[in-house]
């Protein structure tokens, strides 16, 4: 185990396709890590594939405390309370984390429990379509953002109070399991992070919805001649729609902002389309314009003559406790920045 | 030249992403083709690639008469009234078709100039977010769609006349023009064309561009977490304005309607989602069916034993001309099937 290595072993509760494809990174580099699948089915295939897994959720909390694993929760939603409960049970000391889409709603679980000195919220922004432990793979996070969240900490500074070491040592761990499956650590407030995911994710999944349907009103003939623009646009309707209910119903409030925008840009430009002189120039220059900055900025891009992709979200190094450390977290926040940490 | 070859040479009007890339495959299978570029770089640039090309019209079209050619119009909507006027004068008897992704209105032109016994609309379901030239390639339209129309022929049937021979020689070449690129020529009116391509064309670059505005909105954090469904969600948003613009304001009618549809429903799931007990089932359920049955339904598939990918469009042989072909492409139509003639 280097010093850039998670310090514990990791326990992950709930191996679908984030929580399994995690798993696999970690065995691929050797980390100690085991896991807890509900579904028996599921924690068989893995059994069978040679991961250390169970479907004893008691049995896995109970090791997690004896090992003073980092645990990881990567079941849906709606799973998430009873699982607190379970580990304020057989795991009182454990530093937790979570991989669930949105983070008010863990949050508030872990508040209404007084738990929230033990917990370092999480979200990969990674993924596809498909779903369950059949679907994950290695290196799903290569490059991805994994949103980190750090409310605990400016709460404690904003106090006055000084941040608990363990806290501390629980978000280095998280921000270093993100590093070992080689995504890129963003912090970001729980707040921030609904209101983006529902600009960004939540938004994409229900205009997806709705173009599937409007294509698929127009019949046969207009999905023979469907090609590039309406497959890309309705993917991510694949997704089950029990998925899409969790995401989007656990983080109405900030959808519902994200849908009224869209839907005021829409209406204009369905107005200025039945007008005499139909135009649609207004969002078509402003929707190049965005996505022209959009791709300028996100994501992976290659140096003119290195052959190594290099990533466009500005870095920051930072210990953390260290002084200051919490003003520079808001700063990379604020410029939806990496950290990394010594 | 094989009898499924084109029957003469093709003279192709406007060398971007879909004019140059019939062009490269024609010149690919041998067949005697020729091109004109408006822009002198675009022309420049393909007589450099060893292309039969020009930057002047008149002198193309009088070779395209002298040869018989069929011309292919695949300029922007905007030059299609010019190029017809160039036509009348320089190239009075060849059949014509064209590229353009709205019908209605490039029909209309041809109806105003009396020319519509020499007209075959087209339009391949292929493309890219760029334009040009310098993007366009082989293979671009390799299992596409490509939409040919035939009211001219459903017109003189319904008014009891004969349709013209040299009518029925253009539609086959056209057909058989699409086969030597390897699309699959489906046959469709030119208002099922237009209500279709407004659905599954249209409104999914609308959609991209809002999404891009909305996210471009949230700012840089927003933008660093953004994964794949925003940027599948938003690529097309990357085409140029003025395609854009063009595609949806000369189709604003039926645009509007599968708008005012898609409104509809966002509005209903923005309001259950900001009722007490946020819900989006109604819209997860219905968009998930139907890209379920839509991706059951479109696009090329492999079958359980063969590494061949066949196409899930349903084949219709007809010999243009013979009895009963007009009922024929009726049928075609409406399963949003393909012809192959003989």
């Amino acid at each position: 185990m280097s010093s850039q290595d998670v310090q514990r072993p990791v326990c992950i509760i709930g191996l679908g396709l984030i929580g399994g494809s995690l798993l696999r990174d970690l065995v691929a580099s050797k980390h100690a890590v085991y896991g807890y699948n509900h579904s028996t089915s599921g924690a068989r295939s893995a059994i069978k594939a040679g991961y250390d897994v169970t479907d004893d959720l008691q049995a896995i909390l109970t090791r997690a405390e004896a090992d003073n694993a980092l645990i990881v929760i990567a079941t849906p939603m709606k799973a998430v309370a009873s699982v607190l409960d379970e580990i304020q049970q057989h795991a009182p000391s454990c530093g937790i984390t979570d991989v669930v889409s949105v983070k008010t709603e863990v949050r508030d679980l872990f508040l209404e429990r007084g738990m929230e000195s033990r917990y370092v919220g999480g979200h990969p922004m990674a993924g596809t379509q498909n779903s369950g432990w059949d679907h994950s793979q290695t290196k799903l996070f290569k490059r991805a953002a994994w949103a980190i969240t750090y409310d605990y900490a400016a709460e404690c500074e904003a106090r006055g109070e000084r941040i608990p070491k363990k806290w501390i040592e629980t978000f280095s761990d998280v921000v270093r399991m993100t590093q070992m499956v080689h995504a890129e650590a963003v912090p970001v407030r729980v707040a921030n992070h609904d209101a983006a995911v529902a600009r960004i994710s939540h938004l994409p999944h229900v205009f997806a919805e709705t173009l599937a349907v409007v294509g698929d009103n127009g019949g046969i003939l207009a999905q023979s001649l469907a090609a590039g623009s309406f497959k890309d646009g309705t993917r991510v309707a694949g997704t089950t729609p029990e998925l899409v209910r969790q995401m989007c119903e656990t983080n109405a409030p900030a959808l519902v902002d994200a849908l009224d925008e869209a839907l005021q840009l829409l209406q204009d430009a369905r107005d200025s389309l039945a007008a005499e002189q139909p135009s649609v120039a207004e969002l078509a220059e402003n929707g190049f314009r965005a996505r022209t900055r959009i791709e300028a900025r996100s994501g992976a891009r290659k140096e003119s003559v290195s052959p190594v992709k290099i990533s466009s979200r500005p870095v920051l190094r930072l210990h953390p406790g260290g002084p200051n450390w919490v003003a520079q977290l808001r700063q990379s926040e604020s410029l939806g920045g990496r950290i990394e940490i010594f």
